[in-house]
């Protein structure tokens, strides 16, 4: 398929039209900004800078060099090459002199992924008498937005999801009373069965944890080194599958407590991150009903669902930022719920999905996290799957 | 090995001091700049922002994230975590305030292999208070100088290569005069074969080319696919190896000539050839002695090479840099002899070495490239193999 070939031209000149700036401008060198390889879908060898040019009205310019010309073969605009430094220098001039570019840039490295273009190319840029903005709208309009058919098979993995975390946690539960071990590793491999019958598809077998291995957000099980279900011991769930393959995957976590009557710590703590998560998802709803005031962006949500864990006394236990985006890459391209790990500013835009999961993580004692997703409709937030888990599954 | 484990901080002092820089300071984000893994040598799981500072004076100071950490087990320093955003810019702050440091940027992206640091980087540190400028020369330094044992290897391995491309072209006339069939597959096995024989060690078979297809600057035979060489036919051979896997590699290519009497034309280009790379050697060598003026550049020795080549009217034929670095990788990382494809104003510093290796190349004709190398001693340079090709070799 040529480059760009279902790039939506009439939604950049809106875009652009917005972020006050003529063109946006792709590039690369050697790899160096995955989001413009990923914008442009090129493929192939690059070992040489490129710069594509998609401007708010005309056709897009593409400037390569001459050896590497095949990866814009079918290019929908003009191509135009260079060879020597100077060659490239005069190409771009007369494309960017006077005008205002967005370029995969983040004020003060605010947003790590989206800050990919080198310093000295921006002082290029500004010496052939161009102004420099961030990208960051566009990335998250361009390479993160959802089709209506993305979010049809997100719904429905969402909530296939849901049922196969359901009854996993269950059947530990019954098969421990039974009598009979469960090892996280079974809990997996149950869900990975419950995948396959179910027509989903996944590029990790989830994570089952259980007691203190919980606490650790970065558990993964590993048949042999796996632990044995006890009773009084939390169960954590965390799974994520699409229909297909290159689909928008949902991605949640579920507890479960093996037992009748959990520790008061446990349930203390299971509200607390419950309550963490549905106020990020109360405060999107709020700013979006209300209309007022700056546009609302991945870190105020994090905020608000820290505040929730801060107040409770467990803020120091809360490592990891409340959610990422989530489009064809798991972990994707857009605003991340984050003013913890990262300073994410970029307003969450219509047509955008992200995970909201906030965790409290007790070293040697156990973790809580709890996981939705949220995709952003042009009508309001919609939340996967439609009723999340509300009280911890005494299993 | 721990990191820094093998690292001359008395030199940083000194060239921190010739570059007035209080620090040399390393930062990476999911591998965006290789310079500083290379440096530092640092491997493992990285999707974390660290920074590595090394100043004039003191103990290095690496901040780290906290659950990323394992990669600095050993370090030569202090190592300060850090989690959230405002904890990182709580750590940098006192490191780099009133500092000047440098990193790897490159002014108006002349050089992009040194331009690594994304621009939001460079904004946090400036509104951090810090001056930032080019690490050029630390990078030229630090990670491009020969020690005395690669320069050692690098001799052997040249009068090596040297040897062996001469029997190799010789073997080839020879086999045709006789009547035999000469592929250029055939001349590629009789070099790796030498190789083995002469304990060299190379990444990739040679290149032989025979008539039009070393007009291909990009050429490689394919077995099935390759030439055979007829009589009349320019035949290009370029080859590279080491003593070692990680040595420093010698690379050269010679030219011969299947016949007595080479057409006008071929032995004009030859000339021209060897006389633009004697060009670059020579102003080097006069530079060095003469010792005023500014410090000499890439950038000044391809243009020494390319006026000849302008000069005699196959400028346009003339389409890459006249040189790479040469250190621990073939390609290496400190300056290259280039004004053409960028604008390598790298200063040559004593201990580095690179390729000298002009060509021209005429589409559906012949081509012809000839490559020596050069060390530049701390008493002056120093080309290997000892005796370059003089004549174009008639087999």
């Amino acid at each position: 398929m040529p480059l760009l070939a279902e790039f939506d031209f009439a939604a950049l000149t809106a875009a652009l039209e917005a972020l006050g700036a003529d063109a946006w401008l792709l590039f690369d060198f050697r790899g160096i900004n995955p989001i413009a390889t990923r914008v442009l879908d090129v493929h192939g060898m690059a070992t040489r800078r490129f710069f594509v040019f998609l401007p708010r009205s005309g056709p897009p310019v593409a400037v390569a060099h001459k050896i590497e010309l095949a990866p814009f073969e079918g290019f929908p605009g003009e191509v135009r090459p260079y060879a020597a430094w100077r060659e490239l220098h005069a190409q771009l001039e007369p494309l960017v002199r006077g005008k205002t570019l967005a370029l995969e840039t983040s004020a003060q490295d605010g947003v790590p992924y989206l800050d990919r273009v080198p310093h000295g190319v921006v002082q290029l840029l500004e010496a052939l008498g161009a102004r420099v903005v961030s990208s960051a709208p566009l990335v998250t309009r361009f390479a993160s937005r959802w089709s209506e058919t993305e979010l049809a098979g997100h719904r429905r993995a969402a909530e296939a999801i849901a049922a196969i975390a359901r009854d996993a946690l269950a059947w530990a539960g019954g098969e421990l009373a039974r009598g009979i071990t469960v090892r996280e590793t079974g809990v997996q491999q149950r869900v990975v069965d419950a995948f396959d019958r179910a027509g989903l598809v996944t590029d990790h077998p989830p994570i089952a944890a259980f007691g203190p291995n919980a606490a650790n957000p970065h558990y993964e099980p590993r048949a042999g080194g796996d632990r044995t279900l006890a009773a009084g011991e939390v169960l954590l769930l965390d799974l994520w599958a699409g229909v297909s393959r290159g689909a928008v995957f949902a991605d949640q976590t579920w507890m479960g407590f093996a037992g009748r009557t959990p520790p008061p710590e446990v349930t203390r703590v299971w509200e607390v991150v419950r309550d963490a998560r549905d106020a990020a998802v109360a405060r999107l709803v709020e700013r979006w009903r209300g209309g007022s005031g700056p546009p609302v962006t991945g870190a105020e949500l994090d905020d608000a669902a820290r505040g929730v864990i801060v107040a409770a006394g467990y803020g120091e236990w809360f490592v990891h930022r409340t959610g990422h985006s989530i489009d064809r890459d798991l972990h994707g391209s857009g605003p991340h719920l984050d003013n913890f790990e990262t300073a994410d500013t970029r307003v969450l835009q219509p047509g955008i999905g992200f995970s909201v999961e906030p965790g409290v993580y007790l070293p040697g004692r156990f973790g809580v996290r709890s996981e939705i997703n949220v995709h952003l409709g042009e009508s309001g937030p919609e939340v996967t799957p439609a009723a999340p888990q509300r009280t911890l599954l005494l299993v």
